[in-house]
């Protein structure tokens, strides 16, 4: 009896020119287009095993061990009836192919990072979906096609689904045909971009992204204004500092659309609040790290972004990033050691420490745990295909132990 | 030998319509109007003695008892100016006059809440000198011309000329003739209007407004659509909401234009942050209050606004004020007993407690201090002229010990 099943994994993606807003809510087809940097799998990842099978009585799909059910008519359900879809059209292509589309499917997932870190698994989770379905599916379709898919799980999981520098291009069409992903530029272009994710403590539950984002678009009334002028030049204006691997203009629109987006959050009835007084304080550390550097007649060396939540990252170069590290450090001491992944410190671990001419009294020091994890990454790759020995389910068709 | 010398003092006013961004930084000339509630002067007020003489070798001015420098072209230098011409046309007209125009003056003013309580006093203290001068100078001008002089000194003092709630029309011409105050409807109208307002402890010393303003109309891409499109609306939807005394749609406008002028602020590059997390859980604390209201099929009843900086303003009706009281002691004790000028509470005190229905998870307790103080006020009249026996100028026409 032939097994069918495949594993793939995904990556996280952050925006440097925020989704915020939908025009179609069940096709998840948003206001703007929005841009993204794809974060390096080996360090953070959404790992999935799908397997079709004739003796599975219905789909199923477990998250990080949980059993999740999947609702009719949900997302979930969305992406696996139209992953099935694109597979029965490649079956009445070729009548000699196993009809994988008529058997019920198991999906196994697993985040490589916790839940509690606060950063958004719903992107790589949908991308990973997607990609072992593919896999398993054999489905000729490219990155771009699987994104359509991809995002209608989750709206910024399209953009998973490239590595490098990304595009979500918010499309014209009501079937929201021309709504996908598209490569900027691969990793390989600009492979210096290194990111910092600062998994910021908060004792707030946020507004979730789906309810927030739809607030907006329903009482702010600076958020056209955003759609339509804003968005559209700086989605022309990023794309041309990456393809120039300009990383002060990269820098200075990325902070800027961050704000916009908090801006917006906050022009919202009742307002939007996602960054906190840890977060503002990262972002005066980071502004006046580049007053420094720019005051030496040097340009932009880092910027920050911010999603909806407190969680900071902030891009850099990477020859900056040792000094970056030390300025989180030095304010936002840790509990733990600092993972150092691209060993930039020796074994003493880093000593939390400021750039010559930096005003140190921009922000107090936080006690340990206001900044409860750093994590060291940088651009990276799309999804992977993985080889059986990765696979998340085992031969019975259930989640290993 | 006589004596030229009269007291004034004026009010505090808080913005429902914000001010921020200036077209003409000289004149001070508003990007939009701007509209506020004047606080009664019985709480809040700034009081000003000036005097003329022909024996003061220079005008001289102190502030709290301290001496201030009268800077050439400075503000205050351009509203002293302005007085002594308005003062000039009147001795003009009537050559029997003393001709106090050509004398020197000593001013004297002092405000009886302290700076460190983070109020605004450039409002009061501004209309407190001009409205001094103008009793000193016994000019026939309406508050509405005061107005034109207290604008070039601070933007906001334009609006302490009135009492009750006050617009300030941005005006069009270039010499700023027309950017005054007027009344929209005197505190006899709608005296109900009482408010709360929280002195937020701050570790950060924020932006100056007025650099910020400026940083705002330079950077922020979302400042020329709230300019042209939003405010304009909102005056005249506010204003008619004063009228009808209609404090449902005033809660809704005044919460809404206090986020979006923090939500400009937000889109300055670098951004602007005036509230904190201790700012933001006051929102959520009246957030939830309103909600738990209208869910019992009643109206808002209470307003946040925030200024530049964290302390919030509670507008609401009178008969809410216990509640709210109650409301924000609980979530922030204090460690003064609160001043009760109104009588709500016994001998007892206050006991924080929250109304019925009310989710008391929206926000977390904070400690004591992180409000520092509670002043209860309402809606105030305009500048008074005040006797002899509150003169801040000695004999010797030098401050009161």
């Amino acid at each position: 009896m032939a097994i069918y099943q495949a594993t793939a994994s995904a990556p996280v993606n952050i925006a440097c020119i925020k989704y915020w807003g939908k025009r179609d809510t069940k096709l998840i087809l948003p206001t703007n287009s929005s841009l993204s940097v794809t974060l390096d799998q080996d360090h953070l990842r959404s790992t999935t095993t799908s397997r079709a099978d004739p003796s599975f009585e219905k789909d199923r799909l477990w998250l990080n061990s949980a059993e999740e059910e999947i609702k009719e008519g949900g997302r979930l359900s969305t992406c696996i009836r139209e992953m099935k879809r694109m597979r029965k059209e490649v079956e009445n292509k070729d009548a000699s192919l196993p009809k994988l589309s008529t058997y019920a499917v198991h999906i196994c997932s697993r985040n490589n990072f916790p839940t509690a870190a606060g950063l958004a698994s719903s992107a790589s989770g949908f991308a990973a979906l997607v990609a072992s379905l593919a896999a398993l599916y054999q489905l000729p379709a490219s990155p771009s096609e699987l994104s359509l898919i991809a995002r209608q799980g989750s709206g910024s999981a399209c953009r998973s689904l490239f590595g490098g520098f990304v595009a979500w291009e918010m499309g014209s069409k009501p079937d929201g045909s021309d709504s996908l992903a598209v490569e900027v530029a691969p990793r390989e272009h600009w492979p210096d971009i290194h990111a910092l994710i600062c998994v910021v403590s908060d004792d707030k539950k946020g507004t979730s992204s789906t309810s927030g984002m739809q607030r907006t678009v329903e009482t702010s009334t600076l958020l056209q204004h955003r759609i339509k002028y804003v968005v559209p030049e700086r989605m022309e204006a990023i794309s041309a500092a990456i393809r120039a691997r300009d990383f002060d203009s990269f820098a200075r629109i990325t902070m800027q659309d961050s704000n916009q987006f908090h801006a917006v959050a906050l022009d919202t009835d009742p307002p939007i609040f996602y960054m906190n007084d840890v977060s503002r304080a990262i972002i005066a550390l980071i502004v006046e790290y580049n007053r420094v550097a720019v005051a030496a007649g040097g340009k932009l060396k880092a910027a920050y972004t911010y999603d909806a939540g407190p969680n900071a990252v902030i891009y850099a170069p990477k020859e900056n990033l040792k000094e970056i590290v030390e300025l989180i450090v030095k304010y936002f001491p840790q509990a733990e050691p600092f993972k150092d992944p691209f060993a930039l410190f020796g074994g003493a671990g880093v000593q939390g420490r400021v750039v010559d001419g930096f005003n140190a009294a921009v922000a107090k020091p936080f006690s340990v745990g206001a900044v409860k994890g750093l994590i060291h990454t940088r651009v990276g790759d799309g999804p992977r295909v993985l080889g059986a020995e990765e696979a998340l389910l085992g031969s019975d068709g259930l989640p290993k132990a």
